[in-house]
């Protein structure tokens, strides 16, 4: 028999219920010898990104996966199993990630219910945060007065920094920007760039370069994109401005003409994938961030799609399909796509029976001058065709804005069908050189990953690689091969080194090349 | 206890000892009441594409797969299971492929040795030859002696052709063309162009596209390929002269220019492969076999490749590196690759002992006028590096020729690494009109297939578009599906219909387009 008092050491004696599963130890067929002292992590929020970093930390100390058996080798002395809390809004949610995890247990949990948070806090050794960025200062604070560590994927804020000396105070680590962009991409960056310095060369340019596209296969549409999260928020994104310096001169692109930046890009390593490359919000800060900012005349950040999304996009937004005030036409009644779309062409004198196709469309683009290019045009064409944008039903009345419409199709029509997989690739490509310039070399990092189906249940590249990396902070804290304090990001050699072998050690095709 | 007699009706009385097996029926733990009747089907050739047609006709049957569910409701009224043979010159070949699979024995048979190759003949209903196309012929007319269907993936030539009044008056039908380019290639453009006749469309043009090319991420090499067959035949394809028609021309494009005539290909569908094709020998006999000779302007075949691998392949030509006539370099001593490297390109007064590396080569090729583009030449010196015909090490006796060195280098480092896959993909588009050509349409037929692990073997995607058509090609020989006796290609509805049926069960992903 299980004695449920083993787990409870663990445990704040007021809230010890989440540990009493004797019927889950007697379930299992556990002796009371095998129940060991766990020990437990709190993961909030119940998203996408959760299953991966739950079904890794709670498969702890699997002998049989390359993963725990580095992690037990290198970097773990003393070494208890984990048990994980999965705490969400909805238990619903929390619950159809535990449900196949042993070692797992699901709890309800509003963030804004501080008694309760703190009672789950007080439970664990970690927490880690995937919840909405706004929600993280919230959990930092509670984390700071209960002296226990936490864990982000999301970028560390002007707010978050402040609380640095209050978690040094603490004795407590809260490492932030530890997924993939922010995260993997810092990893790999200050690899190159510290060993780069160690060997005394200057960081010339640094190019980096980070998407979540999908797989080419599943790239089967004009756009070659799909969403796995909501639209919105993608597509608001290219209306950023980006700033890059490139050979000593710094260049600023403005949000309406971002799509019009775009460039080819092909890695030589990888030339089978036809893309381009977008920039990426301001990439000087990484100057500073990296500290290659003195000696970098290059700097640029840039996100990876397909080669064409942008012309199609850029038109898109020309036509004004990216328009995000309420539009007149969309008020009266419950106009067509079809009507909608002569509507943004100004194409009169159709009459309303009639259907409008890719020819129409391609050639009213051109004599509106809206495409200049045959090519492009045909293109755009053939996406408004495959969103149903030129359809004759009838736009929900949801839709306020022609935003609103896109983001309706665009959801609707660009989606992951089931045997389809997005794929992260994110490469970073820098020039160093020794001190008087006679010598240089090119440095490449890359990772490549693929949408995968993990215990019968469809995992996403982007999920995999922005959980594992918080997980990995995780385990790493837990075993305190971070020593450092305060709030902290991967870019010091204390995370990134153990975190690159372990991410390596879970399968993730990281690739390092140096070209003279 | 099983009866071994049961199996015996099938068997030449001579013969019977390749089903005695009775241990074997003991070992699975058989039911005198289960040893049903089986059907016999002879594969020759214990080669990369045997494995898949093994493993399919011998899982005969099998009702939990989407395969046979089809098969059994829609193509056959009476079945038996199949018992395989898998012949081959040597036994262990053989033994490799059946050693996991239940209904298949491996024997050992020299096809020179007629007597044992007509004792296996006359033991089943269908043969399936994948022996090099030299020995199909007698093949064929062993086949035709004892009266048995054949089924080949090779293109039926003239001699082929000869027999086919014999199999006519022996009863028995050879289907040739039952792979992937000959194969599917047929069937898919059959299916459109006779769907496009029925419905009284005129085939204006017919452009097809195929390629067995590395899946994106395996193609991380600069040349973008790899070999997954010995490369020499693959890089004399290279010089083959081709012949097609475009807009109503006929253009001729020579051996030696047949890299140059690459051009880009972009599939709308499928935008994110960085594609390229390169005109596949004579096109212009597509016009007979299918029919539209007289109708279509344009009549195209191409092959495919990632994009730059032809400005590559069509430099190393012109560098030497392609020829096949013995070097008097390679004669005398153990020449270093390095020394042949700098010997091809001209370059004099290096010494002995220094390296050299990716610029020098490149800076050669601008110089000596073999490379006309910059990034041509760090293209074409980036090959060089990568398959290490610029080290300093020996080149082995065996090569006598530039082209015998490069394929020796090719062979050993374009390899696919054990968790690296190929890809096959095939593109018909034909643009069809009505007779007054007031309206005209596209008609797109694709295939897209990666290389699998099937039960702990790799295979390619190769074997598997190869190897799967040939077994439903015996599959409907078996069940008298195909009716049509003597030489017969896959271009006939009665092959063609419950062949593309069955490959799409089979799991192939196969999508069929109209565009107006």
């Amino acid at each position: 028999m299980a004695n449920p008092q083993e787990n409870l050491d663990l445990v704040n004696n007021e809230t010890n219920k989440i540990f009493l599963k004797v019927g889950k130890i007697q379930e299992s067929g556990f002796k009371s010898e095998d129940v060991k002292r766990k020990t437990a992590v709190l993961l909030l929020g119940a998203g996408r990104v959760c299953y991966p970093a739950v079904d890794l930390l709670a498969s702890s100390g699997n002998s049989c996966c390359q993963f725990w058996k580095t992690f037990l080798e290198q970097y773990a002395e003393d070494w208890n199993d984990i048990e994980v809390i999965v705490a969400s809004l909805y238990l619903k949610d929390a619950k159809e990630i535990t449900e196949d995890i042993a070692n797992a247990t699901a709890v309800e949990l509003d963030i804004t219910d501080s008694e309760k948070l703190f009672m789950y806090i007080s439970q664990v050794e970690v927490v880690i945060s995937l919840l909405p960025p706004s929600c993280h200062l919230t959990v930092a604070n509670a984390c700071i007065e209960l002296r226990k560590h936490l864990v982000t994927a999301s970028y560390i804020n002007d707010a978050m920094t402040l609380l640095d000396e209050k978690a040094r105070n603490a004795g407590i680590t809260i490492l932030g920007e530890m997924g993939l962009d922010p995260g993997i991409d810092h990893m790999l960056a200050m690899k190159m760039i510290n060993e780069s310095h160690l060997q005394n060369r200057i960081v010339k340019s640094f190019m980096s370069y980070c998407g979540g596209i999908p797989s080419p296969e599943s790239a089967n549409n004009p756009l070659a994109y799909k969403f796995s999260w909501n639209p919105a928020g993608a597509i608001r994104a290219g209306s950023n401005p980006a700033t890059y310096k490139y050979e000593g001169k710094t260049v600023k692109v403005e949000g309406k003409d971002l799509y019009d930046s775009a460039v080819r890009l092909r890695l030589p390593d990888l030339p089978a994938f036809a893309l381009e490359c977008i920039p990426n919000r301001n990439s000087l800060i990484y100057g500073d961030v990296y500290g290659i900012g003195h000696e970098a005349s290059t700097i640029f950040r840039g996100t990876l799609r397909y080669e064409g999304f942008s012309e199609v996009m850029g038109t898109l937004a020309r036509i004004g399909f990216l328009d995000a005030e309420v539009h007149s036409f969309l008020r009266n009644g419950r106009p067509l796509f079809r009507d909608f779309l002569l509507e943004l062409l100004k194409i009169k004198g159709v009459s309303s029976g009639s259907t409008i196709g890719e020819k129409a469309i391609s050639e009213s683009l051109i004599s509106s001058g809206l495409c200049k290019v045959q090519e492009t045009a045909v293109k755009v064409a053939k996406t408004i065709v495959f969103l149903g944008l030129h359809e004759p039903t009838e736009i929900p009345s949801s839709c306020q804005s022609a935003f609103d419409v896109t983001c309706y199709r665009m959801e609707e029509r660009l989606t992951y069908s089931k045997n389809e997989q997005d794929m992260v690739l994110l490469h970073h490509e820098i020039q160093v050189a020794t001190p008087d310039d006679q010598q240089t070399e090119c440095r490449k990092a890359t990772l490549l990953e693929f949408g995968t189906t993990m215990n019968g249940k469809s995992t996403s590249a982007m999920a995999l690689t922005v959980g594992i990396p918080a997980a990995i902070g995780a385990l790493l804290l837990l075993t305190n091969k971070i020593k450092t304090r305060g709030v902290l990001r991967p870019i010091e050699s204390e995370v990134y080194i153990p975190a690159l072998d372990l991410l390596q050690a879970y399968g993730f095709k990281l690739t390092e090349k140096v070209e003279s």
